[in-house]
């Protein structure tokens, strides 16, 4: 670090103007010089930050997932239940209420994985990973367009991933997790 | 599948309109059906593909990363060397382009571990990770923006992973999939 707190290598940002905003999405520029030296303007996105939980079997042995589609990239993919965190919820809250309201399921105890930001270069939204344990079956779902869950064996894990049946990042951060442990 | 080649669950898209449109950043919005029959419009946004490596050593002991600062979520992490796809270019020819412009490294054998969606609910960008191997320094970089490259242990990066300071979604995919090896 040098004398103003800075490390060697950032990027200094001298502005941001917004090009569209919403709830959901927004859409700016930002006047920026580069490590080099380099002035010019970059695009911003901002979307909500989000929040997903592996919840696993009394045995360790199963993860709920479903198989489900996504229209705007249009693929097919295995996922962990998950959403955008509510304002003023804390992303453990996010977790728990999502897999409540798309499965049923009540988490007995969380452990934090990790948060990482999936388009780093040019997207805001912080996506925080859970596993979840001590699972039990308590309600009916109360939301259907999400899939279908079922209790998919770890063991069968790795070759999902490898036949590209996992596309979304924080589904394969937290599958990918498990298969390290 | 049902007899129009739809599986149960596809969400249904009448049309999409542009909001904004560059060759960096295309915002829309698209008239969709879900599952359970509601209809309403949703943001889409297309970013441009990526493609990313986790170079080896010889030994299969070391990574290359840098330790770099992102400006749009303000983080500073490691990050495996990669970038956007060229047009017409095939995803593993932007992942060696880029470790030789960053590092200065020549990658003899690439091997695919993922396609991934990073934010499958909302966004376009398919990135492309990979491991590279037969990895031989044989020029400067060219490019000076994306911190310096230093050869990680392969000991230390569940550590890291651990501290939070692997943050790109695509680094995250590649370093757990080496751990799980």
């Amino acid at each position: 670090m040098d004398s103003t707190g800075d490390c060697q290598g950032r990027w200094v940002v001298h502005g941001e103007r917004t090009l569209y905003d919403s709830p959901w999405v927004r859409l700016g520029k930002a006047d920026i010089t580069t490590p080099s030296g380099d002035r010019f303007e970059h695009h911003t996105v901002t979307l909500p930050s989000a929040a997903m939980i592996a919840a696993l079997d009394q045995a360790e042995e199963h993860v709920l997932m479903s198989y489900r589609h996504r229209f705007v990239p249009d693929v097919w993919g295995w996922e962990l239940p998950g959403g955008l965190l509510d304002p003023e919820e804390a992303p453990e809250q996010t977790a728990v209420r999502e897999v409540l309201e798309e499965t049923g399921h009540r988490i007995g105890s969380v452990e934090h994985v990790a948060t990482f930001e999936p388009m780093i270069g040019t997207v805001r939204s912080p996506h925080h990973v859970f596993v979840g344990r001590d699972v039990e079956l308590v309600a009916e779902p109360t939301e259907f367009d999400e899939g279908v869950y079922e209790w998919v064996p770890l063991a069968k894990v790795r070759s999902l991933v490898a036949e590209g049946r996992v596309q979304s990042s924080g589904t394969l951060v937290a599958l990918l997790h498990l298969l390290t442990l």
